[in-house]
Protein backbone atom coordinates (compact mmCIF):
# COMPACT_ATOMS: atom_id res chain seq x y z
CA UNK A 1 0.00 0.00 0.00
CA UNK A 2 1.25 3.35 -0.51
CA UNK A 3 -0.85 6.53 0.42
CA UNK A 4 -0.01 10.11 -0.58
CA UNK A 5 -0.20 13.84 0.05
CA UNK A 6 0.81 17.27 -0.23
CA UNK A 7 0.58 20.01 2.56
CA UNK A 8 1.70 23.16 2.99
CA UNK A 9 3.72 24.89 5.93
CA UNK A 10 3.32 28.86 6.08
CA UNK A 11 6.29 30.32 7.96
CA UNK A 12 6.93 33.76 9.81
CA UNK A 13 10.83 33.92 8.50
CA UNK A 14 13.87 32.26 9.93
CA UNK A 15 13.11 29.69 12.84
CA UNK A 16 12.02 25.97 13.75
CA UNK A 17 8.37 24.67 13.69
CA UNK A 18 7.08 21.78 15.01
CA UNK A 19 4.90 19.57 12.01
CA UNK A 20 5.08 16.33 14.34
CA UNK A 21 0.92 16.68 14.74
CA UNK A 22 0.80 17.02 10.56
CA UNK A 23 2.73 14.21 10.43
CA UNK A 24 0.81 11.89 12.95
CA UNK A 25 -2.35 13.29 11.05
CA UNK A 26 -1.43 11.96 7.86
CA UNK A 27 -0.17 8.44 8.71
CA UNK A 28 -3.27 8.22 10.83
CA UNK A 29 -5.30 8.91 7.52
CA UNK A 30 -2.99 6.64 5.36
CA UNK A 31 -4.72 3.48 7.47
CA UNK A 32 -1.37 1.92 7.26
CA UNK A 33 -0.06 0.87 10.53
CA UNK A 34 3.04 -0.58 9.68
CA UNK A 35 6.03 0.64 7.22
CA UNK A 36 7.69 3.92 6.56
CA UNK A 37 6.96 7.50 6.35
CA UNK A 38 8.91 9.80 3.93
CA UNK A 39 8.91 13.80 4.61
CA UNK A 40 10.73 15.76 1.49
CA UNK A 41 10.61 19.77 1.53
CA UNK A 42 10.50 21.05 -2.51
CA UNK A 43 12.31 23.68 -1.36
CA UNK A 44 16.44 24.79 -0.87
CA UNK A 45 16.15 27.04 1.48
CA UNK A 46 14.75 25.20 4.44
CA UNK A 47 14.90 21.98 5.71
CA UNK A 48 13.37 19.42 7.81
CA UNK A 49 14.81 18.31 11.02
CA UNK A 50 15.02 16.30 14.12
CA UNK A 51 15.35 17.77 17.17
CA UNK A 52 14.88 17.97 21.47
CA UNK A 53 11.15 19.17 21.62
CA UNK A 54 11.41 20.27 25.07
CA UNK A 55 13.33 23.13 25.91
CA UNK A 56 12.81 25.99 23.53
CA UNK A 57 16.49 27.13 24.18
CA UNK A 58 17.68 24.66 22.86
CA UNK A 59 16.40 26.22 19.27
CA UNK A 60 17.15 29.05 19.93
CA UNK A 61 20.51 27.91 20.73
CA UNK A 62 20.73 25.90 17.33
CA UNK A 63 19.95 29.36 15.58
CA UNK A 64 22.73 31.32 17.25
CA UNK A 65 24.99 28.53 16.39
CA UNK A 66 23.54 28.44 12.42
CA UNK A 67 24.11 32.01 11.74
CA UNK A 68 27.69 31.99 13.70
CA UNK A 69 28.80 28.99 11.21
CA UNK A 70 26.77 30.14 8.13
CA UNK A 71 26.90 33.90 8.37
CA UNK A 72 24.94 36.12 6.74
CA UNK A 73 26.43 38.86 4.00
CA UNK A 74 29.42 36.88 4.06
CA UNK A 75 31.64 38.67 1.16
CA UNK A 76 32.49 35.33 -0.18
CA UNK A 77 29.22 34.67 -1.66
CA UNK A 78 28.29 35.58 -5.16
CA UNK A 79 25.01 34.47 -4.99
CA UNK A 80 23.04 37.17 -2.78
CA UNK A 81 20.33 38.61 -5.27
CA UNK A 82 17.91 37.83 -2.99
CA UNK A 83 19.70 39.56 -0.37
CA UNK A 84 22.52 38.55 2.41
CA UNK A 85 20.37 35.53 3.94
CA UNK A 86 20.16 33.96 0.63
CA UNK A 87 23.75 31.96 -0.10
CA UNK A 88 23.37 30.94 4.00
CA UNK A 89 20.09 29.56 3.07
CA UNK A 90 21.08 27.26 0.70
CA UNK A 91 23.94 26.27 2.90
CA UNK A 92 22.29 25.72 6.03
CA UNK A 93 19.62 23.57 4.03
CA UNK A 94 22.47 21.31 2.36
CA UNK A 95 24.39 20.79 6.40
CA UNK A 96 20.94 19.61 7.33
CA UNK A 97 18.27 17.75 5.10
CA UNK A 98 15.41 18.09 2.84
CA UNK A 99 14.08 14.84 3.33
CA UNK A 100 13.89 11.93 6.18
CA UNK A 101 12.06 8.72 6.42
CA UNK A 102 10.61 7.18 9.98
CA UNK A 103 9.45 4.38 10.95
CA UNK A 104 5.74 3.68 11.50
CA UNK A 105 4.68 1.26 14.24
CA UNK A 106 0.94 0.88 15.63
CA UNK A 107 -0.33 3.47 12.40
CA UNK A 108 2.32 6.43 14.25
CA UNK A 109 5.50 7.80 13.42
CA UNK A 110 8.19 6.31 16.27
CA UNK A 111 9.99 9.15 17.42
CA UNK A 112 11.81 9.01 20.69
CA UNK A 113 10.29 10.62 23.61
CA UNK A 114 12.34 13.73 22.76
CA UNK A 115 12.39 13.97 19.60
CA UNK A 116 9.88 16.64 17.31
CA UNK A 117 10.07 17.14 13.51
CA UNK A 118 10.78 20.35 12.40
CA UNK A 119 10.57 22.47 9.76
CA UNK A 120 13.16 25.00 9.62
CA UNK A 121 12.36 28.04 7.43
CA UNK A 122 16.64 29.64 6.71
CA UNK A 123 15.45 32.53 4.53
CA UNK A 124 14.51 35.46 7.39
CA UNK A 125 11.04 36.46 5.36
CA UNK A 126 8.25 34.18 5.80
CA UNK A 127 7.67 31.54 2.91
CA UNK A 128 5.22 29.20 2.03
CA UNK A 129 7.03 25.60 1.96
CA UNK A 130 5.27 22.32 0.24
CA UNK A 131 5.89 18.68 1.53
CA UNK A 132 5.14 15.75 -0.08
CA UNK A 133 4.14 13.14 2.56
CA UNK A 134 4.18 9.47 1.63
CA UNK A 135 3.23 6.31 3.47
CA UNK A 136 3.53 2.62 2.53
CA UNK A 137 3.62 -0.63 4.22
CA UNK A 138 0.81 -2.41 5.04
CA UNK B 1 6.18 -7.32 2.79
CA UNK B 2 7.86 -5.68 5.94
CA UNK B 3 9.60 -6.50 8.82
CA UNK B 4 10.64 -4.39 11.79
CA UNK B 5 12.55 -4.87 15.03
CA UNK B 6 14.09 -2.87 17.49
CA UNK B 7 17.65 -3.11 19.39
CA UNK B 8 19.68 -1.04 21.59
CA UNK B 9 22.88 -0.09 21.49
CA UNK B 10 25.03 0.76 25.11
CA UNK B 11 27.70 3.05 24.12
CA UNK B 12 30.73 3.74 26.46
CA UNK B 13 30.45 7.64 25.85
CA UNK B 14 31.42 10.20 23.27
CA UNK B 15 32.55 8.17 19.63
CA UNK B 16 31.85 5.68 16.92
CA UNK B 17 30.71 2.44 17.27
CA UNK B 18 30.99 -0.04 13.87
CA UNK B 19 26.93 -1.49 13.75
CA UNK B 20 27.01 -3.36 10.39
CA UNK B 21 27.01 -6.42 11.66
CA UNK B 22 23.71 -6.04 13.56
CA UNK B 23 22.12 -4.63 10.75
CA UNK B 24 22.92 -7.34 8.03
CA UNK B 25 21.91 -9.36 10.96
CA UNK B 26 18.26 -8.35 10.59
CA UNK B 27 18.35 -8.27 7.29
CA UNK B 28 19.19 -11.56 7.09
CA UNK B 29 16.33 -12.32 9.40
CA UNK B 30 13.93 -10.43 7.71
CA UNK B 31 14.03 -12.73 4.69
CA UNK B 32 13.96 -9.92 2.59
CA UNK B 33 16.17 -10.04 -0.45
CA UNK B 34 15.32 -7.16 -2.32
CA UNK B 35 14.07 -3.42 -1.56
CA UNK B 36 15.76 -0.66 1.44
CA UNK B 37 16.39 -1.09 4.80
CA UNK B 38 15.90 2.03 7.07
CA UNK B 39 17.61 2.76 10.12
CA UNK B 40 15.98 5.04 13.16
CA UNK B 41 17.76 6.15 15.82
CA UNK B 42 15.20 7.43 18.74
CA UNK B 43 17.73 10.16 20.04
CA UNK B 44 18.45 13.80 19.65
CA UNK B 45 22.12 13.33 21.17
CA UNK B 46 23.29 10.69 19.05
CA UNK B 47 23.68 9.80 15.26
CA UNK B 48 23.91 7.50 12.56
CA UNK B 49 26.51 7.88 9.78
CA UNK B 50 28.21 6.31 6.80
CA UNK B 51 32.05 6.34 7.95
CA UNK B 52 35.23 4.65 6.02
CA UNK B 53 35.54 1.23 7.76
CA UNK B 54 39.44 0.80 7.09
CA UNK B 55 41.63 3.24 9.58
CA UNK B 56 40.51 3.98 12.72
CA UNK B 57 42.77 7.92 12.24
CA UNK B 58 39.45 8.23 10.37
CA UNK B 59 37.34 8.01 13.14
CA UNK B 60 39.86 9.76 15.69
CA UNK B 61 40.07 12.74 12.92
CA UNK B 62 36.23 13.08 12.45
CA UNK B 63 36.17 13.29 16.30
CA UNK B 64 39.06 16.02 16.82
CA UNK B 65 37.03 18.05 13.69
CA UNK B 66 34.01 17.67 15.37
CA UNK B 67 35.77 18.95 18.98
CA UNK B 68 36.23 21.90 16.95
CA UNK B 69 33.78 22.83 15.31
CA UNK B 70 30.80 22.40 17.89
CA UNK B 71 32.84 23.51 21.60
CA UNK B 72 31.77 22.06 24.58
CA UNK B 73 30.94 24.46 26.81
CA UNK B 74 30.61 27.48 25.09
CA UNK B 75 29.45 30.54 26.71
CA UNK B 76 27.01 31.06 23.75
CA UNK B 77 24.67 27.72 24.71
CA UNK B 78 22.11 28.55 26.97
CA UNK B 79 20.67 25.06 27.38
CA UNK B 80 23.42 23.31 29.73
CA UNK B 81 21.63 21.51 31.79
CA UNK B 82 23.01 18.46 31.75
CA UNK B 83 26.50 19.59 31.07
CA UNK B 84 28.92 21.26 28.48
CA UNK B 85 28.16 18.76 26.13
CA UNK B 86 24.55 19.11 25.99
CA UNK B 87 23.99 21.51 23.25
CA UNK B 88 26.72 20.34 21.44
CA UNK B 89 25.45 17.03 21.14
CA UNK B 90 22.27 17.84 19.71
CA UNK B 91 23.91 20.17 17.47
CA UNK B 92 26.36 17.15 16.17
CA UNK B 93 23.73 14.83 15.52
CA UNK B 94 21.69 17.83 13.86
CA UNK B 95 24.63 18.44 11.53
CA UNK B 96 25.27 14.58 10.56
CA UNK B 97 21.37 12.19 10.99
CA UNK B 98 19.24 10.27 12.54
CA UNK B 99 18.19 8.14 9.88
CA UNK B 100 18.86 6.73 6.91
CA UNK B 101 18.09 3.60 3.78
CA UNK B 102 19.85 1.41 2.68
CA UNK B 103 19.40 -0.57 -0.37
CA UNK B 104 18.75 -4.33 0.08
CA UNK B 105 20.04 -6.39 -2.57
CA UNK B 106 20.69 -10.47 -2.37
CA UNK B 107 19.85 -10.37 1.04
CA UNK B 108 21.98 -7.87 1.95
CA UNK B 109 22.20 -4.29 2.87
CA UNK B 110 24.58 -3.64 -0.32
CA UNK B 111 27.25 -1.34 0.98
CA UNK B 112 30.47 0.21 -0.38
CA UNK B 113 33.59 -1.90 -0.03
CA UNK B 114 34.75 0.92 2.95
CA UNK B 115 31.72 2.23 3.92
CA UNK B 116 30.69 0.88 7.61
CA UNK B 117 27.26 1.67 9.48
CA UNK B 118 28.60 3.56 12.69
CA UNK B 119 26.24 4.93 15.48
CA UNK B 120 28.20 8.40 17.39
CA UNK B 121 27.06 8.81 20.26
CA UNK B 122 27.81 12.51 20.89
CA UNK B 123 27.45 12.38 25.32
CA UNK B 124 30.42 12.68 26.85
CA UNK B 125 28.47 9.43 29.24
CA UNK B 126 27.50 6.41 27.88
CA UNK B 127 23.86 5.74 26.85
CA UNK B 128 21.57 3.21 26.25
CA UNK B 129 20.60 4.20 22.42
CA UNK B 130 17.67 2.47 20.78
CA UNK B 131 16.94 1.59 17.13
CA UNK B 132 14.02 0.51 15.21
CA UNK B 133 15.33 -1.27 11.79
CA UNK B 134 12.82 -1.63 9.04
CA UNK B 135 12.96 -4.02 5.76
CA UNK B 136 10.47 -3.73 2.63
CA UNK B 137 10.77 -5.38 -0.30
CA UNK B 138 10.20 -8.89 -1.45
CA UNK C 1 6.59 -3.51 -6.66
CA UNK C 2 10.26 -3.15 -6.01
CA UNK C 3 12.92 -1.63 -8.89
CA UNK C 4 16.74 -1.73 -8.68
CA UNK C 5 19.63 -0.69 -11.16
CA UNK C 6 23.07 0.39 -10.12
CA UNK C 7 25.10 3.59 -12.03
CA UNK C 8 27.89 4.47 -12.55
CA UNK C 9 29.05 8.84 -12.59
CA UNK C 10 32.15 9.90 -13.61
CA UNK C 11 33.76 12.75 -11.93
CA UNK C 12 36.42 15.00 -13.59
CA UNK C 13 37.56 16.07 -9.80
CA UNK C 14 36.29 18.18 -6.73
CA UNK C 15 33.11 19.69 -7.76
CA UNK C 16 29.38 18.98 -8.22
CA UNK C 17 27.12 17.31 -11.26
CA UNK C 18 23.66 17.14 -12.06
CA UNK C 19 22.49 13.76 -12.07
CA UNK C 20 18.49 14.68 -12.04
CA UNK C 21 17.77 13.26 -15.75
CA UNK C 22 19.61 10.20 -14.95
CA UNK C 23 17.43 9.21 -11.97
CA UNK C 24 14.27 10.58 -13.94
CA UNK C 25 15.05 8.16 -16.04
CA UNK C 26 15.55 5.47 -13.94
CA UNK C 27 12.16 5.79 -12.60
CA UNK C 28 10.88 5.79 -15.84
CA UNK C 29 11.96 2.33 -16.97
CA UNK C 30 11.01 0.79 -13.32
CA UNK C 31 7.34 1.33 -14.85
CA UNK C 32 5.88 2.50 -10.87
CA UNK C 33 3.95 5.79 -10.90
CA UNK C 34 3.93 5.87 -7.20
CA UNK C 35 5.75 5.33 -4.33
CA UNK C 36 9.52 6.38 -3.10
CA UNK C 37 12.78 6.45 -4.99
CA UNK C 38 16.37 6.01 -3.01
CA UNK C 39 19.41 6.87 -4.09
CA UNK C 40 22.07 5.34 -2.44
CA UNK C 41 26.21 6.41 -3.42
CA UNK C 42 28.86 3.48 -2.61
CA UNK C 43 31.28 6.02 -0.99
CA UNK C 44 32.91 8.12 2.01
CA UNK C 45 34.08 10.65 0.02
CA UNK C 46 31.68 11.72 -2.44
CA UNK C 47 27.85 12.96 -1.86
CA UNK C 48 24.74 13.18 -2.60
CA UNK C 49 22.79 16.70 -2.15
CA UNK C 50 19.28 18.38 -3.26
CA UNK C 51 21.10 21.93 -4.36
CA UNK C 52 19.47 25.09 -6.42
CA UNK C 53 19.91 24.14 -10.00
CA UNK C 54 19.34 27.60 -11.58
CA UNK C 55 22.71 30.03 -10.85
CA UNK C 56 26.11 28.29 -11.06
CA UNK C 57 27.08 30.53 -8.32
CA UNK C 58 25.24 28.74 -5.67
CA UNK C 59 27.33 25.98 -6.36
CA UNK C 60 30.54 27.61 -6.40
CA UNK C 61 29.38 29.67 -3.34
CA UNK C 62 28.62 26.28 -1.67
CA UNK C 63 32.43 24.52 -2.43
CA UNK C 64 34.26 27.83 -1.44
CA UNK C 65 32.47 27.67 1.77
CA UNK C 66 32.98 23.95 2.54
CA UNK C 67 36.93 24.56 1.87
CA UNK C 68 36.72 27.09 4.41
CA UNK C 69 34.55 25.23 6.74
CA UNK C 70 37.29 21.69 6.19
CA UNK C 71 40.36 23.02 5.41
CA UNK C 72 42.31 20.26 2.99
CA UNK C 73 45.84 19.71 4.73
CA UNK C 74 44.76 20.47 7.70
CA UNK C 75 47.29 19.32 10.33
CA UNK C 76 45.24 18.30 12.97
CA UNK C 77 44.61 15.00 10.41
CA UNK C 78 46.27 12.07 10.61
CA UNK C 79 44.43 9.85 8.25
CA UNK C 80 46.36 12.16 4.73
CA UNK C 81 47.72 8.56 2.87
CA UNK C 82 46.04 9.75 -0.06
CA UNK C 83 46.68 13.33 -0.17
CA UNK C 84 45.46 16.98 1.85
CA UNK C 85 41.99 16.05 0.87
CA UNK C 86 41.76 12.57 1.39
CA UNK C 87 40.23 13.27 5.56
CA UNK C 88 38.56 16.48 4.67
CA UNK C 89 36.00 14.47 1.64
CA UNK C 90 35.24 11.92 4.28
CA UNK C 91 34.53 14.89 6.41
CA UNK C 92 32.71 16.59 3.98
CA UNK C 93 30.42 13.28 2.89
CA UNK C 94 29.62 12.71 6.56
CA UNK C 95 28.04 16.80 6.98
CA UNK C 96 26.29 15.84 3.74
CA UNK C 97 25.03 12.51 3.05
CA UNK C 98 25.51 9.12 0.65
CA UNK C 99 21.75 8.45 0.35
CA UNK C 100 18.58 10.14 0.24
CA UNK C 101 14.68 9.35 -0.37
CA UNK C 102 12.56 11.36 -2.67
CA UNK C 103 8.47 11.10 -3.52
CA UNK C 104 7.81 9.38 -6.89
CA UNK C 105 4.73 11.17 -8.42
CA UNK C 106 3.14 10.40 -11.48
CA UNK C 107 6.12 8.48 -12.89
CA UNK C 108 8.66 10.79 -11.66
CA UNK C 109 10.48 12.22 -8.92
CA UNK C 110 8.61 15.17 -7.56
CA UNK C 111 11.06 17.71 -6.64
CA UNK C 112 10.61 21.65 -6.46
CA UNK C 113 10.88 23.67 -9.12
CA UNK C 114 14.43 25.00 -8.16
CA UNK C 115 15.94 21.46 -6.44
CA UNK C 116 18.26 18.92 -8.27
CA UNK C 117 19.89 16.41 -7.05
CA UNK C 118 23.79 16.31 -7.72
CA UNK C 119 27.02 13.90 -6.62
CA UNK C 120 29.21 16.51 -4.78
CA UNK C 121 33.16 14.84 -5.82
CA UNK C 122 34.82 15.92 -2.93
CA UNK C 123 38.66 14.54 -3.95
CA UNK C 124 40.60 16.59 -6.23
CA UNK C 125 40.71 13.54 -8.36
CA UNK C 126 38.27 12.63 -10.50
CA UNK C 127 36.94 8.97 -9.59
CA UNK C 128 34.22 6.46 -10.76
CA UNK C 129 31.22 7.04 -8.92
CA UNK C 130 29.08 3.77 -8.07
CA UNK C 131 25.01 4.37 -7.11
CA UNK C 132 22.27 2.19 -6.54
CA UNK C 133 18.96 3.37 -7.65
CA UNK C 134 15.86 1.40 -5.51
CA UNK C 135 12.03 2.22 -6.55
CA UNK C 136 9.54 0.93 -5.01
CA UNK C 137 5.25 1.80 -5.03
CA UNK C 138 2.98 0.47 -7.11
Amino acid sequence: MVFQDHFVVQTSGRGTRLITSEIQEGVHRSGISRGICNLFLHHTSASLILCENADPEVRSDLERYMTGLVPDGDPMFAHNAEGPDDMPAHIRTILTSSEMSLPVVASRCELGTWQGVYLWEHRTAGHRRKLTLTVYGE
